[in-house]
């Protein structure tokens, strides 16, 4: 049976240590985050994630969500409990403001704890995560009589929310959504059409579900112009705000899928379901890509959560199972055998997992605080430097961390031999889980392309200039201090390659974008590796300096040199490689005629 | 609904074009092989993939073995009627010596058709495949007495073959076991004990079974020199050579597991079961490695098979998906979007797949023949050449194309977005069953090791001499074809790299093995790359050659000249990062301390 202990070392670490999270103490929300009350609050969500979430994740899987005779759905043994426990604890809403009946915290918070949530069990946290995604776009674009209705609702979790997009013919091209809105009498609107691959679409944990729907309002444009928000609730809301009524809104069957069996991944139905217009007519994309880019961070925190999992069961594993001998001579001489993990291949394979999520956290941690400075802060010029780096850090997350991050379950699981092919030790689960971040919330080819495409060339390059102007601020700032070499030199290697391929996009796909396309998923990834390259090289400063002055945890400040040295040693080296492909172009795939594919 | 159609054409093209399978006609089992004939025989054996076994695949995953309450195992709906089509055609015993009733053809032509069979459903042609192999290890060890039993009816298929190893606490390290034989009167033998992961360990496909098993004979030495090989029936064999009572020998249960459902994996326990010894007393695990080679061949197809699956599949998807607008306006303007096969990002991926398939197909070509040469030739001097290829080639082989085959199904599925989690699209069943080769007959960490602590050293190094001065010889042969550069300088390229982290290996991991076990598998990823590249330098070649003469077909070659160059510009320059990783040795990996993981 797999095991889970969240990090909150690690969490508390870069929150206090690395990015301060004392300077934004001016800011709403932060106010009271002393380094205690951080540290109460993690280690209470570690607890509930280790000891509620984690022991219903395996079984979860294997029941699997259920769609009952009657057309209801329930979640697996275990689920109800734990969301009320979740939801009683008041940890649904923790970032929701005030006057929702929230905890007003910052987001960040959320993000950071819900990496736990989702390591303990990914197909469970889904169901909140996706409440936190409703209620921020409600938030900013919804009407104050339609946020009187769901907010309350939402943020105490008591009602959960979705996001209904794909349609069986369109998903990443959303202007050809078919579902339709028509204009009733009072204002509101009658929503027709079917809906697919819609997670938390239909269970038993909530009495109402707060449904955010793409639709076409009669007569709208074609395309991406004539596409409206709507929120839909599977029941009505009656004068009191209670659930009422049912409200033309099914689920007309579950997906089969590969992983998340726990999450009730459902075709929705929507037959003349009454609902309101979010934001402005034709304007639903916009509106949508609040929830989105919210989604997205989530997502990307998914990958990570997946990754540490497994890691921390593959070490278990890596300790027990004895096996062979050190190739240097036995270490465990009385033992039959010495424990894997004496192996140097096990060792490559543990310290690549745990060096790129050590550093996918600090890269999280730094982007969340970016997005409630953007968010929070009243200096409108830092305002718009948080946001800049929100924007352009957000596909590079979403799409290096689920990729990564899978990659990770695969190679903990390689560590358990034939027994991570078996499902009772639950390493197979992760796999499959861990799969599905690298297609939902835009396939990581699309966050490749949004990388490239928009974000790059936003603003003149405003936000990449900042970001590699901090970055090669930071080296010069160390460039004489000897120990820091380790980190900075590799790292300022792989941010002139990262440069240059930068330079090689603007010379030549301003002409042919193709050349964009070809190379936009190793420039993500070039991308992804500078960045946590660069979150090492920060994390080993702190320890660097700590250390002298004697403070803090030698053990921990020594494997944190030691894993940001194999990062900087192993992965960083990887951007020389992904450049030359870059710099290859797009001619080879592109003069290949379709038919001879 | 998933699709297969077997890629005749090219299997011709390598034996006949790139490999000249004439040159061998001399040998026993070539002798008839004109062109015609082979294929006359691949296009049977793709029609029974395609037409046959490919049908079932998908159900046979959902499906999957029961274990029915008295103990028997069930294989999915159509398992039976197909396998009655491959025993009544022949092609268990294609290989097999004709005094056993085989048809006495090539192992290369098993291997080749094998391929076609686990591309269409690799569950089911793992019954087949183990019976082949089990055959290989009796024809080479046993007595003509227990042969006289046996290799008739395996070589029929009336029979099926498997190999027990493995047991609860010990997989690689087969020195661990515990399973015990006993000697009877008759010198025949008793085993007792449990074997876990055991491939079609029981089914009902088979009047019969013929377990390999791995036991250690009362008061042999402990570890691996203690270990014998037995054949234990599932059903004892009578005086006329049919299956008569049962032998001691059950399921105890099925194992439950990421993929390959339509096979049962089974744990098999053996109740004081009756066999025979085959080969010496506590030299098991030599006769055990005629049969693990063989099945190393084997899986190493498999990596490839699904990966040809998942790549025909996400082609036909790219096609007919239209989503989106190509990045240099639309390519179809009457269509309602593009096909994504417009998009770079999706040919890079369609591209990298089948420029690895293509390659990692006559990598199999070439070692197969080397296989069939060294057993066949009466040319000792080819055959120890022969043999050394073959030993140095099969970690590679097994360790690169089920890693890379893995990838390529991931990548695959990736094409189809959120429908490649889907279950009743295939592409998920592909990712789960890929994932057991990378697994199973020596985990690939086992294989990196095998590679670069075994068979580098063997005989001072003289097989992977052979391999690079073979490589060397072909680069220097066309250093001033102009239309050959593309190919052969970044070939170049590529195998100084290997050169030169063999050479590191050589300076520093014989002082320190660790140093060895931690560049083990880049090193076993370069050598993969090298080997590939080579395939390709060696196809251009041959389509040149052809196009200069006016002959053959000009789009097959023309697609082969662009996929080489494909994989030349992007894969090939991978071999710079992994020898960076070599270089670096096992120092930042071996530093911490076990419970600092």
């Amino acid at each position: 049976m797999p095991a889970y202990k969240a990090p909150v070392k690690e969490t508390l670490f870069l929150l206090n240590d690395v990015f301060n999270i004392e300077q934004y103490r001016s800011l709403r929300g932060f106010e009271d985050l002393s380094p205690d009350l951080l540290s109460a609050i993690f280690e209470e969500a570690g607890k509930l994630a280790g000891e509620v979430l984690q022991p219903i994740n395996l079984s979860g899987d294997q029941q699997g969500c259920k769609r009952l005779p009657d057309g209801s759905i329930t979640t697996p043994d275990g689920f109800i409990a734990a969301y009320n426990t979740l939801k009683d604890g008041g940890w649904v809403g923790l970032s929701a403001d005030e006057a929702h009946g929230g905890q007003g915290l910052p987001a960040t918070l959320t993000i950071l704890i819900n990496e736990y949530f989702a390591s303990a069990n990914l197909a469970f946290g889904m169901y909140a995560g996706l409440s936190q995604g409703a209620y921020a776009a409600l938030n900013v674009h919804a009407s104050d009589d339609v946020k009187s209705k769901f907010m309350e609702k939402l943020a105490s979790g008591e009602w959960t929310g979705t996001m209904n997009l794909t349609e069986p013919h369109c998903g990443t091209d959303l202007g050809l959504l078919r579902t339709k809105a028509v204009r009733a009498d009072d204002g509101s609107y009658n929503i027709s059409g079917t809906k697919i691959f819609i997670s938390a679409g239909d269970h038993d944990l909530a009495e109402n579900i707060v449904h955010l729907v793409l639709a076409r309002i009669e007569g709208a444009p074609e395309g991406t112009k004539g596409v409206s928000l709507f929120v839909v609730p599977k029941r009505k809301v009656d004068a009191d705000g209670n659930a009422a009524e049912t409200n033309g809104v099914t689920c007309g069957s579950l997906e089969e899928k590969m992983g998340i069996h726990g999450n009730a991944t459902c075709v929705m139905n929507f037959d003349d379901a009454n609902g309101w217009l979010i934001g402005e007519e034709n304007r639903g994309l916009k509106a949508m890509f609040v929830m989105m880019n919210e989604a997205r961070m989530g997502v990307a925190v998914q990958g990570l959560s997946v990754s540490e999992a497994a890691y921390q069961n593959a070490v278990t594993y890596a300790r027990d199972r004895l096996q062979g001998r050190s190739l240097t001579g036995p270490k465990f001489p009385d033992k039959i055998a010495d424990p894997i993990i004496v192996h140097p291949d096990i060792r490559r394979t543990l310290m690549s997992i745990r060096s790129f999520n050590e550093a996918a956290r600090a890269l999280i941690v730094w982007t969340a605080l970016k997005s409630d400075e953007a968010h929070r802060t009243p200096d409108s010029d830092a305002r718009q430097k948080a946001s800049d780096h929100l924007s352009l850090l957000t596909p590079v997350l979403k799409g290096v961390l689920t990729d990564r991050g899978f990659d990770n379950t695969v190679a903990a699981q390689q560590v358990y031999g034939g027994h991570g092919y078996i499902s009772e030790w639950g390493m197979e689960q992760f796999v499959r889980d861990a799969r599905i971040p690298m297609i939902y919330e835009g396939a990581n080819g699309i966050q490749a392309l949004d990388l490239v495409g928009r974000k790059l060339p936003a603003d003149g390059g405003r936000a990449l200039q900042a970001f590699l102007g901090e970055i090669g601020m930071f080296i010069q700032a160390h460039a004489t201090d000897e120990d820091m070499q380790p980190f900075v030199l590799p790292l300022k290697t792989a941010a002139e390659d990262l440069q240059a391929a930068t330079m090689w996009f603007m010379q030549n796909a301003l002409g042919n974008p193709d050349h964009a396309g070809a190379g936009s998923t190793d420039y993500m990834h070039m991308f992804g590796l500078v960045s946590l390259g660069y979150m090492w090289a920060r994390m080993a400063h702190v320890c660097l300096q700590q250390k002298s002055e004697g403070k803090g945890d030698v053990a921990f400040h020594d494997d944190k040199l030691l894993l940001g040295t194999f990062f900087a040693e192993r992965h960083l080296p990887e951007t020389a490689f992904r450049r030359v492909r870059v710099e290859n172009g797009s001619e080879s795939m592109m003069k290949m005629a379709a038919d001879r594919f």
